[in-house]
């Protein structure tokens, strides 16, 4: 096996997750130049003045020229819009990959805008982060023995799978391949669902008339449960909306089950309540220990 | 204002809430003796070696006479047997009170076993605990800076009222007082609800086929957002029976909240998401920092 050399990486949306690749491939000495790519010029700046790039660049076109390899870490609503800029720019041999919450939407946006899934495509997604956002919020061990997926479609390349993946490596992440539809699916059930009913809670509660009151008697539970709910609304919103097919089922599923838990409450079924919680507890106490 | 002094304190149920107590108010130096009492002679034991309590009794009605203050920290489906149980037995001036998380059923306990509502008795309420439970998770520090709601009912004696206050306090805890049907509603919607969403949440994934995998994939948000998952399934069953008055209501209002989103998710309805999730978002950093 050869070892990983990036020559020049293109970032596209030096944020959280796009700077902190930056910073985890620098510091693993893997990558010879970084250039950071986006709208926002003061932005990238910042970037630049942190040394988490090298260069940078507001047109995305320019920003792939030379580029071996290509990460678009925007959100999963921006991802068509910058395929459309940089289509006709990439090296013939870059490696394209990708860092979205949803992988068949990413698929079919790059079906869309190339008009073919391009062989060096291998899109992927780190099963990492925080509620914060930003360049600022990025550090290098951000990666550090968490999961990435990486999820090929039908015609990724097996050159440009391996490059995406030893690239995660070198970030010290734990690397997996799956399916991009099954990773939508469990997807749905882990992140997007809790934070679709994180989110609905904490609205519930501040629409209620003693809203300022209920959150005063608020405690560590409270606190733990709902912290995903400070997440960014509108990355958020995009993931909703990409991952749909898959978390419209599992979002029904769960109203049905709370339907029937809640029918429970009303007549009393203790046999029923009791078992729900306890094959719960046991699965929670199963797979976390925390 | 006199200092508190409880010469014979008697804790009935002593796990982390009634051993914690029990050890916060010996920190303390108000209380003079500590009797224990339960049906486990064992685990009484076990409180007696780790200083907890300095002696017990499985007799509750032996246990009780003399007390003067006397503290019902069992479950709350065990309230009504337990107040059988020493009924007859309380000295005149004795003080009691409980740590249930639901007020109005206690207080229809002590109705329905009392035949009155003793002036003496003043229903409580700690929002302290962790997911741990029994007298070996117990500590001293448990109640520091954190709110007790006392909740009086119409014939509770100013003084029983005074007496638990300073109680709490000597505990280190912020007391405030509050009706106890309100009570009942800012923990349904702050407590119940959450507790509630996430144990279906994990029953949900934990019956799916593929539910290992879907636990394997869960990141640091799930573990959070389910950590109250693991707590005690027979405390939150009857947690759930005795506020169900107050339960039922939060956990429509939020299933049908849930099935906009739902609905709004399969439309595309952009500015309805955004809403929702921006809305949470402010008010989740608003009243939380973390």
């Amino acid at each position: 096996m050869t070892k990983l050399v990036i020559n020049k990486l293109c970032i596209i949306g030096v944020g959280l997750i796009g700077g902190s690749l930056a910073r985890a491939l620098r510091k693993a000495g893997v990558v010879k130049e970084v250039i950071g790519a986006g709208r926002d010029e003061a932005h990238l700046k910042r970037a630049n003045e942190l040394g988490v790039i090298d260069t940078f660049n507001t047109n995305l076109a320019d920003a792939v020229i030379g580029a071996d390899v290509i990460v678009l870490a925007v959100p999963l609503g921006a991802m068509q819009r910058v395929m459309t800029q940089i289509k006709g720019y990439l090296s013939d041999d870059a490696v394209l990959t990708d860092v979205g919450s949803a992988k068949t939407s990413v698929i079919n946006d790059a079906q869309t805008v190339f008009g073919h899934l391009p062989v060096n495509f291998v899109p992927g997604h780190p099963i990492a982060g925080t509620e914060q956002n930003g360049v600022e919020a990025s550090f290098a061990e951000l990666y550090e023995n968490r999961r990435v997926i990486v999820t090929p479609h039908a015609q990724s390349n097996k050159t440009a799978i391996n490059k995406v993946k030893a690239m995660w490596q070198a970030c010290g992440a734990d690397v997996v391949e799956m399916n991009p539809s099954h990773h939508d699916e469990i997807l749905a059930a882990t992140s997007h669902l809790p934070h679709m009913l994180a989110y609905t809670l904490v609205d519930v509660l501040a629409r209620m008339d003693d809203s300022q009151e209920i959150f005063d008697f608020a405690a560590g539970g409270f606190r733990d449960f709902t912290r995903i709910a400070s997440s960014d609304p509108n990355m958020w919103h995009d993931i909703c909306l990409a991952n749909h097919d898959a978390l419209v089922p599992v979002l029904e599923k769960f109203s049905d089950e709370l339907r029937l838990l809640a029918d429970a409450v009303r007549k009393g079924d203790s046999d029923f309540i009791k078992e729900i919680f306890t094959r719960a507890k046991q699965a929670r106490d199963k797979f976390c220990n925390d």
